[in-house]
C-alpha cells in the first residue's frame, strides 16, 4: 500500500479526519474534526463505523476532549479525563470496541499518574495512535496469512464489508485483496450487494475499486449461480463473533453463502482479529441474533418496495456452523480441524 | 375463491380491465381499457405482467381493435384483424404468450369465416374467455396437485411471484395457497423479496395479503436461516422454462434455494404448466440466459446504491439442474424420479 492508501480514521496536530461513510459510495468527503463533540456525532451518526475504526475514532476523540485541558495536577486532569471519556462511551453504547478504546486509555492515563500533565498527553496520544497501529498490523497479518490460502488469477467471493474503511487499514476479509495487489496479483472479487443494507454495494465495491482492484457486483440472490459458472475459487467473510467450537455469527446471508460453498466444493474462510474470538460463548447458539426494523427491508431506499403493514422478520446476523468453515485466519495464523481445541490455543 | 377474488385480467361488455401492476404495492388501481391502443399500451408499460396474463390481455385487446368493425365480407373483416393482431404483437416481442394467444385467435377466425361478421365476433369473443378460462383451469389443477404435497400448517417458501396476478386466477406456485385458503388450512408464506427487482416484495406479498393468507417477507439472503430454524416445510416456485432433462429456468436466485433446501432435507417443487416444456432444449445449459441492465441493482429504487462505473453482473435468470428438484407439478399431475422419462409422456 502507498501513503495514498484510504485511511477512513486518521490523526494529525490535534485534528481527527474522517472518512463520512454515510456519504458513500456517491460522495467522498473526509470531515475535520477538532472538538469532542463532533467525534461523538460522527460516532453516533454512523459517520464512522466498523468495530476497529469506532474504537479508533474514540481514542483520538478522547484525545480531543483533554487536548486543551489547563489542569495541573493529576486528580483534577483525571476528573477531566473521565467526564469526557463517559460522555463518549454514549455515543454508541452497543458497541463492544469503544469501550474497549476508552478501556485501554484508561489504563494508559493511570499508568502515566506520576508524571506531568503534558507527558501524560502525550502518552495518551501514543496510546491512540498505538491502537490504530496495532489494528493496522491484526489487519494486515490477518491478510498475509489469507494470502497462502489464494493465487494469483482466483475469483473470490464476499459477503458485506469487512473491508479497510472498517479497520485501521487493510480490513480483514479484505485484507488479502490489498495484499494481492502489492504482490501484483489479479484476483478478482464478487461482492455480494448485501440487503437488506447494502454494505457490500455501497462500501466493499467502493473501496476496492478505491484501490484499482477488480469487483464485480452482484445480488446475494446471484452468489450460487456465480459459483456454479466456476468463477469462484474461495469465499472469505468477516465476523461478529466466533464462539468457542467455531461457529461464527456475522451479518445475515453469511450462512446460506457457505452453504452454496459447500455444495461447489468452494473453502469458505473466515477473517477473525482474536478480539472477536469469546471463548465464553459456547457455541453459536448462544449467540443473541438482533432483530432489525421492517423499514430496513421494505423501504430501505426511500421508496416503498412492500405493501404497507407485511410482516416482515428482518434477523441482522445469521450464525454458521464451524462444520461449514474451512478454515478461521486470525493474526497469529490459520486455524483448520477442530476448532474446540485450536481456538483456546491462541490465547496461551 | 370467491367472487371478490383479484382478477388482473378480464373483460366484460366491450371493456377489458387491467390491474397496475406497476402501481403495486402502494397503489391498487384497476385500468379500463376499450380502445386497442390503450391496451397495446398496457403491455408495452408492463402495466400486465406474467406470461399467461399477457396473453390474455393480448386476446382481449385484439377484440377492442375489431368490436365496432363495420366490414361485411370476411376478407375485409380479416385483413382489419389482421392488421391489429400485427399491431398487438409489436407490444411486447419477446412475449411467447402473446404470440401464442393472437395465434390461437386466428385459428379462431379462419375456422369461423363461413359465418356472418358478426358470429365471428361473437365466437372470437368466446375464444379468449377461453383462453382465460383455461388458464385458469391448468392453475386451478397445479395447485390442487400441490396440495396433495403439502398439509395444514406448513411454512413454505417461495421465490419471485409466480402468483395470481400473473395469470388467470390462482398462479402457479401461489396456487396451492390459494387452495389450501379454501380448504380452511393455515399454510405460513415466506416470500424471497427477489432482486433485483422485488417481485416477491411488491407482488407476492401484496397479493397474498389481499387473500389473507399468512405471509412474510424476508430478503433472499434470509432464506438459510429461515430454513435452519425449522420454519420451511416446502419451498414452490414457478418456472420459465423446463428443458427435456428436468432442468429449470427460472428468475435469478431459485438455484440458490434449491441448494439450500436440499442443505435442509427440504423438498423443492417446481409448479410448471405445461406450456412451459420445451422437450426440443436438451438441458439448462441449452437456454439462453438474458443479462439485464447494471442499474437494476445499482439503481433499482431511484437512489444510487452503488459506485459509478461500478462492474455488474446481472442475470436474470438461472438453471437449476433437475436433481435438486424434488417433483415439476404440471396441471397434469405430479412428476417424480426420471424427468427425461416422464417429461414426454405429458404430451402423448
Amino acid at each position: 500500500m502507498t501513503e495514498s492508501f484510504l485511511q477512513s480514521v486518521s490523526y494529525e496536530n490535534g485534528t481527527l479526519t474522517i472518512l463520512d461513510q454515510t456519504k458513500l459510495p456517491n460522495l467522498t468527503e473526509f470531515i475535520k474534526i477538532d472538538r469532542i463533540e463532533d467525534a461523538w456525532d460522527a460516532i453516533k451518526q454512523l459517520k464512522v463505523r466498523g468495530a476497529p475504526a469506532i474504537g479508533i475514532a474514540a481514542a483520538y476523540g478522547l484525545l480531543l476532549g483533554i487536548q486543551h485541558a489547563t489542569e495541573e495536577n493529576f486528580d483534577n486532569f483525571y476528573e477531566d479525563f473521565q467526564k469526557h471519556s463517559n460522555y463518549l462511551s454514549t455515543s454508541r453504547p452497543t458497541a463492544v470496541n469503544l469501550f474497549w478504546a476508552l478501556k485501554r486509555m484508561n489504563e494508559r492515563v493511570l499508568k502515566e499518574k506520576e508524571k506531568p500533565i503534558s507527558s501524560i498527553k502525550n502518552a495518551l496520544e501514543e496510546e491512540a495512535h498505538l491502537i490504530r497501529q496495532e489494528d493496522e498490523e491484526v489487519c494486515r497479518s490477518i491478510g498475509e496469512h489469507a494470502l497462502t490460502l489464494f493465487h494469483d488469477g482466483i475469483g473470490v467471493l464476499t459477503h458485506c464489508n469487512a473491508g479497510g474503511i472498517a479497520t485501521a487499514k487493510y480490513g480483514t476479509a479484505l485484507a488479502p485483496m490489498y495484499l494481492a495487489k502489492e504482490k501484483g496479483w489479479n484476483i478478482k472479487v464478487y461482492a455480494d450487494e448485501t440487503r437488506p443494507l447494502l454494505q457490500g454495494a455501497r462500501l466493499t465495491t467502493w473501496e476496492l475499486q478505491q484501490a484499482g482492484i477488480d469487483v464485480t457486483l452482484i445480488t446475494d440472490s446471484m452468489a450460487a449461480m456465480v459459483m456454479s459458472k466456476g468463477w469462484i475459487q474461495a469465499v472469505i467473510v468477516g465476523c461478529d463473533r466466533v464462539a468457542a467450537n467455531g461457529d461464527v455469527a456475522n451479518k445475515i446471508g453469511t450462512y446460506g453463502v457457505a452453504l452454496l460453498a459447500k455444495a461447489h466444493n468452494i473453502p469458505f474462510y473466515v477473517a477473525a482479529p482474536i478480539s472477536t474470538i469469546d471463548l465464553s460463548t459456547q457455541t453459536g447458539q448462544d449467540i443473541p441474533i438482533e432483530e432489525r426494523n421492517a423499514e430496513e427491508i421494505t423501504e430501505g431506499f426511500g421508496t416503498l418496495t412492500a405493501p404497507v403493514g407485511v410482516k416482515v422478520f428482518n434477523p441482522a446476523f445469521d450464525v454458521t456452523p464451524a462444520e461449514f468453515i474451512t478454515a478461521i485466519i486470525t493474526e497469529k495464523g490459520v486455524l483448520k480441524g477442530n476448532y474446540q481445541e485450536e481456538l483456546p490455543k491462541l490465547f496461551l
